[in-house]
C-alpha cells in the first residue's frame, strides 16, 4: 500500500509534524478521560444506533436525531454514501481529498473534475454553475424528448468547504446556488464541512440548517480536527434523505464506531467555549504565519482553516525533514504539482521555529 | 435500522447478558491499560498499516507479516473482502451469521443457500462437496465447450468454524478437502475462525498453516471474543493473495483500525497461557450446562465454542427478560425457527444462576 497523506509518523522520525491538520491544542482532558473511563465497558458491542451520542450531537447542531449517521471517521461516511449512491458519474472538484475519488472507484463511477485554477488562488466561483448546467445538459437522452433522469447523468457532487488542501471557502451565497441546483436536479450534494469549526463565521457558512428542506444534501462532519482525536476514528453524516441513510446502513457493519470513540464524541459535545478559543487562537497564529511566509517570498493562499497551502521553488522537504519537520508535500494531489505544500498551524512556540527553520533554508539559497 | 444481533444491552435493561459469544472473564488487565495509555497518542492518526501489530500476529500465528489485513472488527473485514471480489455467485452455509449474507447483498451476489439438517446437529459432511461439485457444473458455459471459467460460476464460499450460532467444528479432514477443492477451481474459500480459539484442539482444527500453499483461501479472525473486547473492533484476516488483499485496501479508508484496538491487539499477542486457561474453563463450564439443559427436557446441540444452541418449544424470552437476563433468541437464522436458542457459556455462578431460573420457568408449565 503507498502511504499518500500527512501525518505519517510511523514510516518518518520527526520531532514537529505540520503535516497533519489536527487542532494544535491536542485532546481536551475531560475527553480523553472519558474515552479512557469507557475501557470499562468495552467487553460489551458498542451501539449501533449511537444513541446518546446521536442525541447529543442532534442537540447541538439543532437536527433531527435521525438525520444523522455516523462513522469510523468521516472517511467511512464517504465510503458507504458511496456504495449506497452507486453514482454513475460524479464530479470532484480539485486539488481535493483523495478519499472522494477513491470512494467513487470502487463502484467504477466516472469521475468529472472541476478545475480550479491556481490564478483564483483555487477558489470556487459563479463558474461552477455554468459547469454544472453543461455537464447535465450532456445527457444523450435529453435529445431524445423525455429525459431517463433530470440531471444529465450527473448522480453525485464532493464539494468541501473550507477545502482541503487549499483552505479555500465556498462563498454562502454561492454554496446556496449549488445547493438550490443540485436539489431541483436530483443531484447527491456531498459538501464536506470536516472544516468548518475553524472558519472564521461558521454560523453563516455552514450549510447545516439547509438540510431539512434539501434531501439532496449531505454534509458530512468530523470529530477528528476540532477535538484532536484522529486516532479514535469519529465522523458523521447529516442529511434528510432517510432512505438513503438507511442503505447505508445496510452497506456495513452495524458495530462500525467504537465504544471510546463513542464516548468521546458525547464528551466533547458537553464542552463550551473550547471550540471558539481554538479557533481565535489558530486564526491569530495562521495571520501571524501567513505574513511571515509571503515575507519569506512564498506565494501563500488564502486560507479559512488550520493549515495553510503554498507554493515554492525551493526544495523543503528534504531540509525540513533534516531539521525533524515534516510538512505535507501536496504535489501528488490532482491539479496541483511540484512546489506546493500544506502545513498546519500549530502552537506559537512551534510555528515561531517552524518560520525560523524556513528562513534558514530560503536564505541558503 | 433494525438490530438483530446478540448483545443488544442498549435496548434492553439487563442483569445478566446470555446473548452475546465473548470471554467470559472480559478483558484481561494489562490490555485495559494499554489500550487505556494509548488514548495519549490518539492526536495522531493511527498506523495504516498497523505495522507493530503485524508483526506480533505474524510471529504469534507464524504467517508471513504480508499476509495479513487488519480491520474494524472481522466484520468490516468481511464487506471490504466482498467488495473486493465481487462475487456473482456465492454459496452461505445455513444457519450462520447474518454478515455474510448482507455483505454479499451489498454487490448484488446471487446466494446459493447449503441448508446443514437439524437431524444431523447441523454438522457440515461429505454431502457438501457433492453440493459444491453439482454447482459447480451447473455452468451454463461448461457445454459449449469452453467454460468461460472453470468453477462453474461459484466464485466464493463463506465457511465458519467453529460456527455460529450452532458451535459445530467442520472436521479438519474434510475441511482440507473442501479447501483443496477450492483451489483447484478458483474458487475463493472464506474460513471465518472468530470463535476457533476456544475450540478443544485448534492446532489440529485451525486452517492458518494451509494459507502458505493455498491463495484461495481466505482466513477471518477476531480480538473480539477471545480478547472480550467488542468495543474496542479489531479483527484481521490471513490469506497469501496479495493482490485481493491490495484490492481490499482500495475498498476502505486508510485508518480503519484505530489506535486504542491496535494498542490492545498488541498487547494481547504478549500473553501467554490466557487462551488456554479460559478455554479450559469454558470447556468445562459448557459440558456442564449442555448436562444441565439436557436434564430439563431441551434439545442441545453439540458445541466446540463459548456457546451452546438449544431448542424446546417452551417460549423463554419474555419469562427470563423479566428476571433480567438475555439470551439470543435464534429464530430469525435463516434455517432455524421460532423455539431456538443461543447461550453464551459465562462464569460458574452466572451459569448457575442461568440454569436455576430456567429450570423454575420450565417447571412451571
Amino acid at each position: 500500500m503507498n502511504y499518500q497523506h500527512g501525518g505519517d509518523i510511523y514510516t518518518n522520525e520527526y520531532r514537529l509534524d505540520f503535516s497533519v491538520n489536527i487542532n494544535p491544542f491536542g485532546m481536551e482532558e475531560t475527553i480523553r478521560k472519558a474515552a479512557k473511563e469507557s475501557m470499562r465497558t468495552v467487553t460489551a458491542y458498542p451501539d449501533p444506533r449511537c444513541r446518546k451520542l446521536r442525541d447529543a450531537v442532534a442537540k447541538k447542531l439543532h437536527v433531527m436525531p435521525d438525520d444523522l449517521i455516523f462513522g469510523n471517521g468521516a472517511a467511512e461516511i464517504i465510503f458507504a454514501l458511496v456504495l449506497a449512491e452507486k453514482p454513475k458519474r460524479a464530479i470532484v472538484v480539485t486539488p481535493c481529498f483523495a478519499e472522494y475519488e477513491q470512494a467513487l472507484k470502487t463502484v467504477d463511477c466516472e469521475i468529472i473534475y472541476y478545475d480550479r485554477k491556481e490564478e483564483e488562488n483555487f477558489s470556487l466561483n459563479e463558474h461552477f454553475l455554468s459547469f454544472l448546467s453543461e455537464q447535465m445538459n450532456r445527457n444523450p437522452d435529453r435529445t431524445q424528448g423525455k429525459p431517463q433522469n433530470e440531471n444529465g447523468g450527473i448522480d453525485l457532487v464532493f464539494l468541501c468547504s473550507p477545502d482541503n488542501p487549499t483552505g479555500s471557502m465556498i462563498p454562502s451565497e454561492l454554496m446556496k446556488q449549488i445547493i438550490a441546483v443540485c436539489e431541483e436536479n436530483g443531484i447527491r450534494l456531498v459538501l464536506d464541512e470536516s472544516f468548518i469549526e475553524f472558519a472564521e463565521d461558521r454560523k453563516r457558512d455552514s450549510m447545516i440548517s439547509r438540510v431539512q428542506d434539501h434531501t439532496s444534501l449531505f454534509i458530512l462532519r468530523s470529530f477528528t480536527k476540532m477535538y484532536g482525536m484522529p486516532g479514535l476514528r469519529l465522523g458523521y453524516g447529516v442529511c434528510r434523505d432517510r432512505e438513503l441513510i438507511n442503505r447505508m446502513e445496510m452497506m456495513r457493519q452495524p458495530w462500525s464506531v467504537s465504544i471510546p470513540a463513542q464516548a468521546a464524541g458525547i464528551e466533547a459535545c458537553k464542552l463550551t467555549g473550547w471550540a471558539e478559543s481554538v479557533r481565535d487562537y489558530v486564526k491569530e497564529q495562521r495571520l501571524w504565519m501567513e505574513k511571515q511566509l509571503e515575507a519569506l517570498g512564498l506565494k501563500v493562499y488564502p486560507s479559512d482553516a488550520n493549515y495553510i497551502l503554498f507554493y515554492t521553488e525551493r526544495e523543503l522537504m528534504e531540509p525540513l525533514r533534516k531539521q525533524g519537520i515534516l510538512i505535507r508535500d501536496c504535489s501528488n494531489y490532482r491539479g496541483l504539482s511540484k512546489g506546493f505544500y500544506r502545513i498546519a498551524v500549530k502552537l506559537r512556540e512551534e510555528n515561531r521555529e517552524l518560520i525560523a527553520v524556513l528562513r534558514t533554508i530560503i536564505k541558503e539559497r
